[in-house]
């Protein structure tokens, strides 16, 4: 059972929603979109990335929310307001000298993402956010994929390190409510001095229902976009959240304000959400890049293609 | 949890989705989803309704699935398959003499719609169709909205009844996983002689999510529709259903063959799904009326209107 303020909102519009528009969003927009996630009391927005693009090849043409630069963050966000602000770091891609002291930058949150592999490195990068005063948590990515004996390892670095919540993510959409309950419980037994987050995709229309799930069983920190916006079949919704959660006290006027001013034209524009081929990736547990590709072809509404290249042996050899 | 069989998928995709363009659907259309539901495996397929177009004024312009006549079905179905056809009736809306002995139909199944103050009278009607042979269901619509006292009532009738079925409708989308535990649990402790139906509404991207619930707790027919199509935000995808329903046998490629050659193509005419004013009446515990006289309006994406509509006092007067 959920109990007051146990549970916070991290909207990742900017962060996971710029994996649909290569990062394009204006300063206007994503100041709109504090100024309304300020309003419906949403506690955390994750704002882009903190990636080097001298460690990303070929992302010249990326907006400037996927190379967070603390200056530029400034002249964006004027004056910092009740919610905090997150980035985002993978892995190989961020060049630690970039991150400054968190006294001097406006971000409170690093969140580091990897794969259960490179658990060991993340726990390195994790310490020294920490170390710089920033609140720190670990993504481990691909969840559905992973052994348990994978998974026992890494819980024994995690609970002797410094992170402050580890996140249980469903990069493929694949997961169950009931997938969900046994993952919680099982990062619960291991993890007791941790707090818990959740990253749900929304490939078999499970992205909110897995989301209150997780919060049912004693999740701390929700991950939403508003509209849904992120890769793919996107995320769960911030406005259901908001609008859903118990013993919560957000308020949905300011979402659906930046729905209607930005999100709804912005989806005439970017494709993301509930479409076939991204359902069969998730039913399959795969990642979406080759739905993804499928999307962007002339045949993207050839459902029966898509399944048969994906489930067929040799269909396209 | 759900043993082998003992779960039945009802497509609803002609009778649901025959709301959405006032059932418009032509010969073609209904015999491709007829196959494509057999080779899929799916138990059910609603047809339509079995209503009398002298009880419904107005109803001149619908198509031939909204007043199914048996000489006409025989001539659509020529062939009658695994899959069983059902219709459903209104109260009020259905002569009975249109409905002939089973043995001359193609229809198994009779439904039995109505709302919780008339299900005397919606028994009278199930009894006459058991006496003719058919199975029948009785769907109490617009749940979230009864109070308990007069579900005690109707249960007590209900389980003097013959009929063999009885349905959870959340006709608004307004529930919630825990809300359909909590009516599951209801209904199994007063009914123990029959069995369960759940017909669930996408408003809050919970129309999967909550079938799933109650198939998890014992409901044995699980209403759906192809690609979601059903009135407003629409139903629990049929894909979704076969694809990840455990211990069941059904093939998804046949849906899939469905979607793509008829439910894409009718999407971009007509629509339904998961859209701003359907999450609002969803989250208000409203009838989705307003909302979609709002998505006919040209104003129809203006959320922060129809919130303020709904939920602001006076806005109007």
């Amino acid at each position: 059972m959920i109990t007051e303020k146990s549970h916070n909102i991290v909207d990742c519009t900017v962060r996971d929603g710029g994996l649909v528009n290569n990062w394009d969003f204006s300063v206007d927009f994503v100041q709109y979109l504090y100024k309304c996630l300020n309003e419906a009391g949403v506690d955390y927005m994750e704002i882009g990335y903190k990636n080097s693009p001298k460690l990303l090849k070929g992302s010249e043409s990326s907006g400037p929310w996927r190379f967070l630069n603390d200056d530029f963050l400034q002249d964006a966000i004027q004056e910092k307001q009740t919610t905090k602000l997150s980035a985002m770091v993978d892995i190989g891609r961020v060049d630690v000298n970039d991150i400054l002291p968190r006294e001097k930058s406006l971000l409170d949150l690093i969140r580091v993402a990897c794969y259960i592999k490179d658990v060991d490195e993340a726990l390195e990068l994790v310490r020294l956010f920490h170390d710089r005063g920033y609140e720190t948590t670990l993504n481990i990515m691909a969840l559905s994929n992973v052994k348990e004996n994978q998974l026992d390892e890494a819980f024994e670095m995690i609970s002797r390190s410094v992170v402050d919540v580890v996140y249980i993510v469903d990069s493929y959409g694949s997961l169950m409510p009931n997938d969900i309950r046994n993952l919680v419980k099982t990062f619960r037994k291991h993890l007791k001095n941790k707090r818990l987050g959740a990253h749900m995709h929304n490939n078999l229309q499970l992205g909110f229902a897995n989301t209150l799930t997780a919060a049912d069983n004693g999740v701390e920190l929700l991950d939403s976009s508003v509209y849904g916006m992120g890769r793919a079949a996107g995320n769960c919704p911030t406005e259901l959240l908001v609008a859903q959660l118990r013993n919560a006290n957000y308020s949905l006027r300011p979402v659906l304000d930046m729905i209607e001013k930005y999100m709804i034209p912005l989806r005439d524009r970017e494709e993301w959400g509930y479409l076939i081929p991204y359902m069969i990736t998730g039913m399959l547990g795969e990642h979406p890049r080759s739905a993804m590709a499928f999307r962007s072809s002339p045949d993207k509404d050839m459902a029966l293609q898509f399944y048969d290249m994906l489930t067929v042996p040799n269909v396209n050899s």
